[in-house]
């Protein structure tokens, strides 16, 4: 009999219609003859609850207190989740973290998951029961809570599943899989049946807000099938695999955008070596995290530096690099909140080189102006003005063909 | 520096104002040289909405995974009370009841304690940490989780206490100790600096809801000195000791009542030892506990036999007496549920026999009628018709000099 994890998060257990919803489809995958482990978020909207609570006594709360406080949220869906399957005639049993022995290390809030305990899970399993598991939580080693930080559930879910050497591990969520791009910003988007660990890595990192990466990291180096299905909607999903899909036709599979971006341009400095490692220094002791990063070459002593933050981080960051331009010299600071990264990921692109000119023409012909480009071995990612964005992703949606794509 | 645990319940921490109130009150105690460890309940009115979640998806919930869901609820709130002293520049450490190696049995809902082991608390009291746990929770021995049933709080922190061989164990609630009897009842009323554990427990267990008789118990047979005190008016409350108190004026020390009794009767039963064993095994059965509980000497070869319930049990419990009417030949079966209990305790009871002759001459010359009496060491209990609850309470407190108590 193989094991079956599945994660629902927050909006699946958001009430007791929905607990009951969950239950219907943990007992068919039961009956389907498989062992069930299910991971849960805390009811939606609970964790923002407690952290209100929390905030209003402290704005800044001890980490090791708010990590106990939020726990709780999923000690409740746990425990209601199965009073739901054994109300129905099937034995469930809840489980914390610490009772399964998810150790992580005591980096409060964000903690990482080092080492899962499957006896307890398994021998439950054996007994014929549904184990139902609190995700996003964990223990360090003197026994405190720890949380793993926003959407840590899914990783919870893929760590439990690769302790259990799960066939598979379902992450059940609010769509139906995982899309050739945003249905809403295209309705010509599709539903993949498959993509590959890299390219769903890319996808997460570059805007598809499906999988948390951490989680599909952890999948990829653990080699732990991943599917996505809707918690509403019947269907397979899309499958997580590393199966390499030759496919010739399409070298990209989904065009993905991300809007929280801003640009800030450094012109003319000198010195751009000295400037280059004395600003990211500085924006890295206040925790500003960088995304796309452009240098030109040295020219009359002279490099152009480019790179783009968070929206929320923009100020800051123009700030930290204003502080700067004397020394070096910068003839022109410039900063552009107002633009957005859209990117072309396949696994095809690698054997595909022309993908990159193509993008580029496409681009042009349609006036869409291009500030900056970086690329990885199956990414694409372009910086666009935000007022192109709709237009950017439809059009690339549909030069690569992605309208039409089974 | 001596340790001090202090238990606050439900309606103690049920707003974050409340629970900065209890902060405040911790800290005092840990500025006048104190080792503090704070046991908590949940927020008031928090594990009524669990518990409503839950019947709400099986109106006969999982027990186990009722304890797994109720538990949520001191963890919100410990780890709030941490917040909330940490803001205020104490370190404070928030800790769960498996934690601490509260163990227990595995009567889920109704667990009893069997160990606690106080080296976690120890350690962190060392290291000048406030400590706060969760009360009315523990862990059985394959680290399922618990819950003592509602009150549990109380006895939770008892337990700690002992374990820690704390000073003393102070049970804040939202009366300011224990009075001669409910000041709703008489407004002569008046609270008591010290009780017995003896009288303490006596009280509990005729109607004085101030402390739980299992935390009381459990105080006693652990030579754990308890203090009463209110979270929210100043003073020194009552402390409950082991001291016997010499009194020769006041013989009784309180005046309780209990209102929720009914009252059945089973005149002229033939066979009355059988009767009685068969009545009382099918009461127990369906879980009716007996109360008061008389009867008279065999004549004419025929017994009366008295006996009060719950009142909530008094239908089934009157219908389970008539079922037997026929087989034993009852010349009449008489049941009241409009009667009440009100009871005489106090130490000096033991050396003073004239008590109960006191209370029966006061009682009959203001035609107050005795249905039953029962009588224990140091208290004796008549049970009287409801509408004379107040008048009976009145009179007894009067006679027994309690209106001028010091």
């Amino acid at each position: 009999m193989a094991v079956i994890v599945q994660k629902f998060g927050g909006t699946s257990v958001g009430s007791l219609e929905r607990i009951e919803h969950v239950a219907q489809q943990i007992i068919k995958t039961k009956q389907q003859g498989h062992q069930v482990v299910a991971v849960l978020s805390a009811m939606s909207g609970e964790t923002n609850r407690l952290t209100d609570l929390a905030v209003k006594l402290d704005p800044n709360p001890s980490a090791r207190e708010l990590d106990m406080l939020l726990a709780s949220g999923e000690q409740v869906s746990i425990a209601l989740l199965s009073i739901a399957l054994i109300k129905r005639g099937y034995s469930a049993v809840s489980l914390l973290a610490h009772q399964i022995g998810m150790q992580t290390d005591n980096r409060f809030n964000k903690a990482r998951i080092l080492n899962v305990d499957n006896q307890r899970m398994l021998q439950e399993l054996q007994q014929g029961h549904i184990v139902i598991v609190a995700g996003f939580q964990g223990v360090d080693s003197e026994g405190n809570i720890t949380t793993l930080g926003r959407g840590g559930s899914d990783t919870s879910a893929v760590a439990i599943a690769t302790a259990l050497q799960a066939k598979e591990c379902q992450i059940f969520t609010d769509v139906d899989g995982v899309y050739t791009t945003d249905p809403r910003i295209d309705e010509n988007a599709r539903k993949l049946p498959y993509v590959s660990f890299e390219e769903m890595l890319e996808m997460a990192s570059s805007g598809a807000k499906v999988l948390q990466s951490r989680s599909v990291e952890f999948a990829g180096k653990h080699k732990m099938p991943l599917r996505v299905l809707s918690s509403f909607i019947e269907g397979e999903g899309t499958s997580i695999t590393f199966e390499q899909q030759a496919d010739k036709k399409h070298p990209v599979s989904a065009i993905t955008s991300h809007k929280d971006e801003a640009l800030i341009s450094a012109n003319g400095v000198i010195h751009g070596e000295k400037f280059r490692s004395k600003l990211l220094t500085l924006l890295a002791k206040v925790d500003i995290e960088i995304d796309m990063l452009t240098q030109t070459a040295e020219h009359v002593n002279k490099i152009n530096f480019s790179f783009t933050v968070h929206r929320n981080d923009y100020v800051q960051a123009m700030c930290i690099a204003k502080s700067l331009t004397t020394e070096f010299s910068v003839d022109e600071l410039f900063g552009n909140n107002k633009v957005v990264k859209v990117s072309a990921i396949g696994n095809g692109m690698r054997s595909h080189a022309g993908v990159a000119a193509e993008l580029f023409e496409c681009l042009f012909a349609n006036n869409i102006n291009v500030f900056l480009v970086s690329a990885a071995e199956i990414k694409i990612s372009v910086l666009v003005k935000e007022a192109d964005l709709i237009r950017a992703v439809q059009i690339l949606h549909k030069k690569f063909q992605l309208n039409t794509i089974i």
